[in-house]
């Protein structure tokens, strides 16, 4: 099953109490699209980049069997840059650099291609852009997942309301879901979300784990405790990558398929944070992955 | 089998965004003893009141059959009183008013009749008060429980030891399991408690759930989702006395017994927050319980 995956591929710089990564790989799509690379093998990349990106990240790509044909390079342009510190406690980062570039001016055109992906993943981008990608799909996607942030409902309401009607699952964290629904109880907020299009509802919720709502339906899991985080850069993508990456495998869309998935984001996440930027997710095997998942199974079994 | 609670039973005074209580039943006994007597019979308070404690509250205590006798009553003294004001997001709390008042020269003498307890919990007190209680016994309990906190890390760290390794169980927060390891990671920092003697820790993370760890095993459980949470207060209380009286019924202090208590402990505790005090822990009933605890159950299920 194709998987397409839209959103921003970048240069990161990061600084965290374990050290400082210097410039590396990052964007949404990046993570999004290298954690899912480890679960299937057909996913195309959408995103935009300046003539400053190097082959080599380029080839990190290709070499997990990514699609790039859809990432486009702005000749004479600089590639999105963020930079950002974290705190000791490694939940609270302030950002010291955002450089859009090439990102400011970025209308994704799908490639011939990318229009029959079966599963649709909108990185955090303007809403109207995630809206634009959806309409140059041939048809609708079995399954279209996004992301989206604060900035948008304070800048692009009616946009955003407009995309968020047009998904089926909808991924934000806690403070997004709040201020989406205006309800402080989560369990209300996913309700309210719902009514505005998403049948399912994704909480993420950083070192808590995850919150899966579908109607009536829950399903909350924690996440996998770890010795050390290096840098929690990219985890939410990578959850989404996990999570893409088992539904596009497994084609099942029923609320016991996205419980699975959601194990497989938050193994994937795990992963993720334990290396600066995207090293840890290019060097696990499968073998680590059914490891963990192995270990995250026995963290949450009992028999009441 | 039965249970020994040694606490607070005091006033508390509260303030949400949902409302103010006035004056009413609270401390940490109290809220241990009332949750643990959903599941077991056979439960002895130790605390201390002033003479203005109302025979009303008395009598909810033994209402549910718990052995008050170990409640004294100093004459010419105030009881405990604590008021606290709840942010809008129920996680930060100001307190408003603390009055030690006969707290301040608790010096518990455990009834005859309270000696041969099998199961113990010490709420949250000086240290060296924690460790006369266990000196009082008859014989060692089957299984101790002790809750700390911060303040004692700061001004009675030897003593705080001491007990500590006289525990079977430590139940903490976050960031005192944090601060009592110097370990960041929960993971490493259970670690670091199991050398200190308790061979199992609690962490309680409030509205994110619970973990508990033992040697290399680990069990992780979210909270229960709730569409209001009235008053957080005594909800950690609540926690440790339905773990406390699951273990107590069962009689079985192995880490599948364990995870079950800790399933007890978080469908308690989501009881005791959704009104005022102590309120609901009091209407609840064993089938508001059960049905809590199969939805609980549905919540964390899934086949990988």
């Amino acid at each position: 099953m194709s998987l397409l995956v839209v959103g921003t591929v970048a240069f990161d710089e990061i600084e965290t109490p374990h050290g400082r990564s210097g410039r590396i790989l990052g964007g949404a799509a990046t993570y999004v699209g290298l954690a899912a690379s480890q679960i299937i093998n057909d996913i195309r990349l959408s995103a935009v980049v300046g003539d400053d990106f190097p082959r080599d990240y380029m080839g990190i790509f290709t070499g997990r069997g990514i699609d790039t044909s859809g990432i486009s390079v702005v000749p004479g342009e600089k590639s999105f840059y963020w930079s950002g510190r974290y705190h000791d406690n490694m939940n609270i980062r302030d950002t010291l650099c955002t450089e859009l570039n090439v990102l400011a001016g970025f209308k994704p055109v799908l490639p011939p291609a990318y229009r029959d992906s079966e599963y649709l993943m909108l990185g955090n981008l303007t809403p109207s852009i995630q809206r634009s990608v959806i309409q140059q799909m041939d048809k609708r996607p079995r399954l279209i997942c996004m992301d989206t942030m604060n900035f948008w409902m304070d800048t692009a309401w009616d946009d955003l309301l407009d995309v968020i009607s047009m998904v089926d699952v909808l991924a934000v964290n806690e403070e997004e879901a709040r201020q989406l629904s205006g309800e402080y109880s989560l369990l209300l907020a996913a309700r309210k979300i719902h009514t505005m299009g998403p049948d399912f509802v994704i909480v993420k919720r950083g070192e808590h784990g995850a919150m899966l709502f579908s109607g009536d339906e829950k399903f909350y899991v924690p996440a996998m405790p770890l010795e050390t985080v290096a840098d929690p850069t990219g985890a939410g993508d990578s959850f989404a990558g996990g999570f893409m990456g088992y539904i596009a495998r497994s084609g099942d869309k029923g609320f016991e398929s996205m419980k699975n998935a959601i194990i497989y984001g938050t193994v994937l996440a795990s992963f993720s944070v334990e290396k600066f930027g995207t090293e840890r997710l290019l060097e696990i095997s499968g073998e680590d992955i059914e490891k963990r998942l192995i270990e995250f199974v026995k963290m949450m079994s009992f028999s009441l």
